[in-house]
């Protein structure tokens, strides 16, 4: 995202209960893991390969985290970690999919790999809130 | 949905993990509900009052569990019960948000009424599965 | 949607220029064959057979279809009409591809109807705003 | 999007008749161009400003066009167009709201802003499309 964008989006961060000193590098970072698993996935499903559903699953679910990550005025803490263990789960379940394919598919490979990154992202996010909390 | 699309659904539902004795009516009633909850949210999205960015989560969130559960393939019963306590979670922020509006607005109150059935719906699939396992 | 929702939208409807003698019940039946045909096509999908990546577009374009309908606030004239061609064109690319399959897939027979039942409704929305105009 | 990635995705273009001239930087511009903008709209609804349900109408609509572009198996060269010009329609409708705003909203200047770069991007693609059937 656009800095000046995501200076709009940090301030009402901040408001949010636990939220106040929360790294608005960190939260970027992870709407942008967000974006690219979701286009990762969604490359991967039309390949139509068994991984598919949980590709579909995956892109919807991350699509999903980003947007309430760009709308926290309408998150609670309560409800924004739920989300960010959803989205860690899905992106478990995805990438266990395409590591069966890695060997013979580049494409899976990558989508693994963006299912990592986003794992990683959101689980960064949530030990920061409970941290802050 | 259609009762012959449910079946087709039913069949991939129960090759799942846990899933083999799951009640299919159950499962289309909870598909329903979030079906019509992403509905309401929707609709009270644009009334443009404090609860609108909770009901546009809330709207995202329950396409997303929707199409989860009609992708039963590439979920996982721990992927399935993480999104569904995040939908449950969305659903009660979205509600608590809309009934402070209730007196005043038709809209948020119906909006408030589908986020209740769409957590009832979903916390009974929850109790379904983990009864199940 | 439920009754009193659509009393809801369709007085944000009515302030829209041409929208003001739209017949409620013929909006009503669009957004719910639009709500039909995406539920049908994210089935249908979950076949990997080669409908599938249109399955998927064509799921998108009519939740994307049918949200737009109940934020008609957010639409002008113009773009409700591109929106109406695009979905009727992505159901038509959708249904092509399924009926290659109809024969021998219970699952695309009953897709190709839903993108059928959901073009001739965006067509009859269409034509009823161009008699309007 | 990554560009090994983009690459798997070109493979796929190329096979769409009309589509094998393509230039595939033009295309992952558009698609850059859809994400960006899904973004800054749904930053911009939540500003709960009249423009917000134009913004959620094209938020949508942007993330539908970029998942059509990373699944061209699934589109005809008729589909396509008709999407193209349906983000192109919505966009400028997001646009013309958001310009209403952009004296005193920093957001909706930018908000209009990322629609302008989607538009052009989409007409740009739609118009080599024209040139190569």
């Amino acid at each position: 995202m656009d800095a000046m964008m995501m200076d709009a989006v940090g301030k009402d961060m901040m408001s949010m209960p636990g939220m106040d000193t929360m790294d608005m590098a960190m939260m970027q970072e992870c709407m942008d893991a967000c974006s690219a698993c979701e286009q990762a996935c969604t490359v991967c499903s039309t390949q139509l390969m068994s991984c598919a559903p949980a590709c579909m699953n995956c892109a919807d679910m991350c699509n999903t985290m980003m947007r309430a990550m760009m709308r926290m005025q309408g998150m609670t803490p309560a409800s924004m970690m739920a989300m960010l263990d959803a989205c860690v789960a899905m992106c478990q379940t995805c990438m266990d999919e395409c590591m069966q394919h890695a060997d013979h598919s580049e494409v899976c490979k990558m989508c693994a790999q963006s299912c990592q990154a986003c794992m990683d992202a959101c689980a960064k996010v949530r030990a920061a809130m409970m941290s802050a909390a």
